[in-house]
């Protein structure tokens, strides 16, 4: 089993785990927890989103929580930006890089975000150009890239066109999304293997939702195909709005403990994480997914 | 990825599952459960243990089990025996295979069989024995393969060497146990294949707990390791009453739904066999890990 010898982890918790629990989550808690994780030797965080606060009201407090945060050395901090005027709040509030969300499937996008794939790629475009004058970078987070709910399955010709023309707009990192958790193992590979071959010099990172316990399988796929970039939500929190079934996201004290048992170097201290999790859990004051919040980590006798 | 074209999936719920819950599970209920998955086109099922009632009550009614299921063409029912009076009892009550379980370290075994590693391979030759004498096959449950609560982490020489004991003694199917759920892929893979160097005639079984969440990616990479015949546990039932902090088996719709989307044929009917998860979590009245159970196969729209 050949695997690369570090991953970049980016816990999405903050955003993606707490945007489905509505509006009732305090800043400071909210606060508390980024600066938890920030904490734990993870390199980055997807803060908040910077979307109208009438579409997703849990995230309104997004300046202020910038604003609170502790900023913490070899942590970059992540916002979601919907558009040019998320983008130029986002930077306004000191975010170290940005995140367009955009779909695979006409579908879901027109669902999602009332827009064409078309069109959100060129909202891409245009966001990209204003995190390079501001001298930061803007990731794609590609959904339903394994299956939409509203148009089925997702074939590779799909993900391949959408990536041609996210590239060609000037993404240089995208995050392959199984928005909804029916992608499995066989597909990772298979997907990964393409996108690979065609561009090698993408960054290719994957984001898994563990709705039908895949999501850490999902993950192994990913690292023997040789991906090192994974997005996972403490305590295994999160869902998504838009995507009918959908569960929380792959869990990242799961994730890492999975990796480094594996000897692939994340950098973060897994009982830190832990402490994190459980965070999360008051924060949002249900059952969490999460195994080792339940077993902890092997205490070798 | 290149996969087994097909899977051998034994279901233990009946014996495995249900030990840990104690003695209150009636009769009738374990054949209801025993009988609905005879249904599912499973092709093994762990149905008992004939284990002496004192040790584990929970399994006392093993005799009467037996003699009220029903006979589906195409199951293979197994009954696990602690010795030759129990093998004796399991033949005379009609079991199609027998299953022993010794462990792997010195610790497990003294605690959990009050018995020696060598002291058990003796008792499995000679259940071995009483089987193929009454036209039977006995396999071997190994205990504690990744690491031993009590002693320990476990290299792959002491599996080797326990392997090659067993062999000596009579033993053609193997299934290696992750006991405590500690078990990660790469451990997984390299296990399977040092054995399958050594023993290339073996049939070689995994057995996994979902302590830390590693279960179904441990199947994934003992798949990949060109392994097919795996244990698991309808609804994500089961722990291990001398296995502190063990969880649940790796859940059997769970491991079907993974095998089946990536084109590995388990003759398994899926929603079948979900319905036998309701009837598991049913019985147990509390929750189960299942995620089948809550998501659902998915409905392409």
């Amino acid at each position: 089993m050949i695997l690369p010898k570090s991953a970049l982890i980016t816990d999405v918790s903050p955003r993606d785990g707490l945007q489905s629990e509505g509006a009732s989550i305090p800043t400071d808690d909210k606060v508390r927890l980024i600066n938890a994780l920030a904490h734990t030797g993870i390199r980055r965080i997807e803060v908040t989103s910077f979307v109208h606060p009438k579409i997703v009201p849990s995230m309104a407090d997004a300046d202020e929580v910038f604003r609170r945060i502790e900023r913490v050395a070899g942590v970059s901090y992540q916002a979601l930006v919907p558009n040019v005027r998320g983008a130029d709040r986002a930077i306004a509030a000191g975010a170290d890089e940005l995140n367009v969300v955009l779909s695979t499937t006409e579908g879901f996008n027109l669902r999602n975000l009332n827009m064409t794939v078309a069109e959100s790629i060129e909202t891409f475009r245009a966001v990209a150009e204003v995190a390079r004058a501001a001298g930061l970078r803007a990731e794609v987070g590609l959904s339903v890239v394994f299956g939409c709910p509203y148009d089925g399955p997702v074939g590779l010709r799909e993900v391949l066109d959408v990536t041609d023309r996210l590239i060609e707009a000037g993404a240089e990192e995208i995050l392959f999304a199984d928005t909804i958790g029916v992608a499995n193992p066989r597909q990772v590979t298979e997907t990964v293997e393409s996108i690979r071959a065609r561009w090698p010099k993408l960054n290719i990172g994957l984001h898994f939702h563990d709705t039908r316990g895949l999501g850490i399988a999902n993950v192994l796929s990913g690292l023997e195909a040789g991906v090192n970039r994974f997005d996972a939500s403490v305590a295994g929190i999160g869902a998504c709005p838009f995507a009918p079934g959908a569960t929380g996201n792959v869990c990242t004290e799961d994730t890492v403990h999975m990796l480094e048992s594996m000897g692939v170097n994340t950098g973060i201290d897994l009982e830190a994480l832990i402490d994190c999790a459980r965070v999360a859990r008051e924060l949002v004051r249900h059952e969490v997914p999460s195994r080792l919040l339940r077993a902890g980590a092997w205490r070798v006798p």
